[in-house]
């Protein structure tokens, strides 16, 4: 062993003790009668000392000549520091140096080793084993490791198995694209990397394993939209014998018993909310519940007068932003200009000052009066001193650009505390969702979840209006899982792919194996997937996942630090079979 | 919930409760006035029981039609067993049933659902959902999950920390074919899927992650012998600022903890033996040590004589099997055939009976003499009744033909318990190996892999005789792991990547990052990875690898149930660029 004990364990009661550290060299103050090192490593910072009158010449000036991040290995006396450092865990306490080796010289590394660092996001992640020296990407690789055994503990205390499925398997051209393997054994086959190991769980549950879970990597060969990786994480679980209720109650207690040791946070029973019911009040399926301005709908209330406007559009609604009243002409104006960038799309924004006497003064004053505007108030729950912001039009795009204004406001108010934790279950989500380019339905959650009871038959008549047992588990605004009660009938899994546009044929060729699966005994069965890189940066109080994924891809797919993909030689190409 | 009670649960206390079960229909059985079923889930058995006095005709009739593997709920009241089993848990109670729901029915499955199935490798994998039924298999899979829990647990409390490397990386064409992965958004250009993440551990060393772990898929494109799969589970290990003895013995310690906990073996120290030692005295580098029957070699006591089989050999070696003077002469020919076999390949074999007197009758009598043959006793350590079997040839040859011999006879004596563990550390492994066929040396660990200190040198005189700080654990005559105290200065690795045939260029295309790492500060560091799937294995006192691995391929490299690798349509292979 190179060390006695970590760079982040020396104390007061070790004064005297002889000891042997080793780490990085964070920094060195040369005063020339003296040397002090900041020695660093996982566990901490401990100050080494060198001094002419205690340290030999030559030892002195190798002291001297240590740069940052040189590895090196002290031997010495633990002794009390004059000037203690309250905020440093070993801040009482310094070695006086009596033996020094430098393990490794090093370079100045392209950016500062800091917990803020002077490196942009790109060169960071090319040099990301510096990046992974600095205190908030150390720690967050150390608090994914906590939760993902906290995961493992909980789950397995309940008896549920963890099993490791395979990664080479068989492309489904259904939902997002495969990345896919060459096989050099079958010519001209290919394996595909899993998007998530759904059949192989169900294959589990028929097998009567009954409560599986999984750690498990999975892949979607996907154009890549900030914070999106090509290979994720996933907390895949599922159970047999089981109804949604179960379910729902399980994995809340995962999450609950997540919240409480990791962030030492206790939640009651989290609170349910039907999609439909989202949708209308938050013009969204995961809606951050950490505050309120829950949309109002104004139809009834604003289409009653000439304003053209409002008459000719689907759906008027609004909310309310607390204190908003105090935002200043200008500032409203940008607040417009915000809906109607494109990322948003809105056409514009009626808005309503309530005053602090209960007066109203809208954009609007010239079609509504008072008592209109009252109204507003009412369906919005606005109070005095607030701003009513109205967008209308078709129903699903004003629902999700009010949804953007609501968060980009609630983010200026600072109400989403990153500490705050509004768990929610978004729960009866649609069975099939139309894609608006083909007319085509798909299915929103995958071709295995079941549809309501004595729901199947509107199937055909409005196949729309179709509610599933599917169920997401939102944090924050986040949806951080989401899953489903299976089909575990052969006939209705087979409508089911037929309703999906499969014929026969490539619904045999594809998921054959499972349909024969559920001839053989298949219980009733449903499960849930956790995002975990999502989760473990929620839990975290961060918003973007790359800082717990050690080694992340850019947007282009790319590891820029081992420059991955590369081309193949000739060789190998042709050994593969491919051009 | 589905059930109140497993089928594993229910005990004599639980008489007069009414209970709610579900579960497969293990057997029925029929006799008129009364039907039993027995009931079986994971956790166990429960028998139902249905009798025409207390059952209503129509409840009668359905549990009569109840097939094999049938998915059913049962509600019913726990009464005592007349006829109680004390071989099952739940052997002193029955269910009385009454109220019966069948879940889904089943076809009759293609092999029994029992402990001894009749059906044989190919449909069990065929139908792997219902082979994991089994309890053979099922047991496997939960014993799995307990060790990889408690290797979890035990370097989770070492201060370990998972990290979680990438799977798509950059290809290597070093070692093994990697599997690789075309990438859609970078035209041409492909990830390859890990061997091992080796380079990524030794970044997490370079970035302070001081002690790191993962239980991790890496991949490997080989023809794939017997018991072998392409994609195969590692517990992946690394430390920095440690010396190989400190590796040895935090892994010594990994390994006791599970033959303690897993298997309630308690297990002292674990020997060690140099690499040259293994080879000479058991023909291996992973000699199973629970028995003896060591090598003698024979050069010095069997050259002396006119036998020019053995005079002209490199080296003439033997074992001494225990009461082997039993077997006929027949049933030595046999043996003698079984080394000839091309598998093993021997051209011959000599054999000298060790009589009960203490006197020797060999298959060479009109060569060497009564005192000659004293001596091969002694360098065999035969003793009375035993047989010496002796092989010649050229060193490297002799040795493996002996060890396959020695492993045989062990088998058939019984000798290999697999309730008896005989851990062993073989270190000093050279660092490189002769390529007989290019006649180049390459890797015997790999690449990154540190020479001892002071044989750098030797690389250019005698690269053959270079040893380095690599070692195995070997667990009754199987590699359950490896690993090698690594390089970490710049210099040596690109030293070492000259010598093994790199040129400047190809070092630098892909190991660069790796190289450019090491001028930043990079520790000294070393590792170790587990073989997952093979430790398990023989925790579990098993020799294949396949039931503890929940869908494996077969031998070419398929899985035969989902039947994949598969071809693509020609619109995904356009859109990869790929012919």
């Amino acid at each position: 062993m190179y060390r006695s004990h970590s760079c982040g364990e020396l104390r007061a009661s070790h004064i005297n003790t002889e000891v042997t550290l080793a780490g990085w060299v964070q920094k060195s103050r040369d005063k020339g009668f003296m040397v002090w090192v900041d020695l660093r490593d996982r566990y901490g910072i401990t100050q080494l000392i060198f001094d002419e009158a205690r340290t030999p010449t030559a030892m002195m000036d190798k002291a001297k000549s240590l740069g940052r991040e040189f590895v090196i290995q002290v031997t010495g006396t633990v002794i009390e520091r004059e000037s203690k450092n309250a905020k440093m865990a070993t801040g009482n306490v310094e070695v006086l140096v009596s033996k020094l080796e430098i393990l490794n010289q090093a370079l100045t590394p392209p950016f500062t080793i800091e917990d803020t660092t002077d490196g942009g996001e790109d060169i960071r992640m090319k040099y990301r084993y510096l990046d992974i020296r600095r205190n908030p990407v150390k720690d967050s690789l150390i608090f994914r490791h906590k939760v993902s055994m906290e995961v493992r503990k909980y789950l397995s205390d309940q008896e549920f198995i963890e099993v490791e499925t395979p990664y080479l398997i068989k492309s489904t051209p259904e939902g997002a694209r495969d990345f896919v393997v060459p096989s050099r054994m079958n010519e001209g086959q290919f394996y595909a990397l899993p998007q998530s190991p759904q059949t192989f769980k169900q294959l589990l549950m028929v097998g009567g394993m009954d409560k599986y879970f999984q750690i498990v990597k999975c892949f979607r060969d996907e154009d890549l939209r900030a914070d999106r990786q090509p290979e994720f994480t996933q907390i895949d679980c599922e159970m047999a014998f089981v109804e949604q209720e179960d379910i729902l109650n399980i994995f809340e207690g995962l999450t609950r018993h997540l919240l409480k040791e990791i962030n030492g946070v206790e939640i009651a029973e989290f609170p349910r909310m039907l999609y439909d019911d989202a949708m209308k009040m938050y013009g969204n399926d995961k809606p951050d519940i950490r505050f309120g301005m829950e949309f109002g709908e104004l139809n009834t209330v604003a289409q009653h007068k000439e304003f053209g406007v409002f008459n000719k559009a689907e759906l008027v609604v609004g909310i309310a932003v607390p204190g908003g009243n105090a935002y200043t002409r200008k500032e409203i104006d940008k607040l417009i200009d915000w809906v109607r960038r494109p990322q948003v799309g809105a056409l514009g924004m009626v808005y309503c000052r309530v005053n602090d006497d209960g007066t109203f003064k809208s954009s609007v004053d010239k079609f509504y009066d008072q008592e209109d505007l009252a109204k507003w108030a009412v369906e919005t729950n606005a109070k005095p001193g607030d701003l009513i912001c109205v967008l209308s039009g078709e129903t699903n795009k004003v629902r999700a650009q009010l949804s953007a204004l609501r968060m980009e406001l609630a983010e200026r108010l600072g109400l989403r505390d990153p500490k705050v934790f509004a768990p929610l279950w978004v729960i009866d989500f649609p069975l099939l969702e139309l894609d608006e380019e083909t007319g085509h339905y798909h299915a929103m959650h995958h071709p295995f979840t079941s549809p309501k009871p004595g729901q199947l038959e509107l199937l055909d008549t409005n196949p729309g209006a179709v509610k599933a047992n599917a169920y997401d588990l939102v944090l924050n605004g986040n949806e951080i899982g989401g899953g489903s009660i299976r089909i575990h009938d052969k006939q209705i899994q087979a409508t089911m792919l037929r309703h999906l546009g499969f014929s026969e044929e490539d619904a045999r060729a594809q998921f054959g194996f499972l349909m024969d699966a559920f001839e053989y005994g298949a219980p009733p069965h449903g499960g849930l997937a956790f995002g975990l890189d999502r989760l473990v940066a929620i839990l975290g109080g961060q918003e973007t996942i790359r800082d717990f994924i050690a080694f992340p891809k850019n947007n282009s797919g790319r590891d820029v630090m081992i420059d991955a993909p590369a081309f193949l030689d000739t060789a190998q190409l042709t050994e593969l079979g491919l051009k």
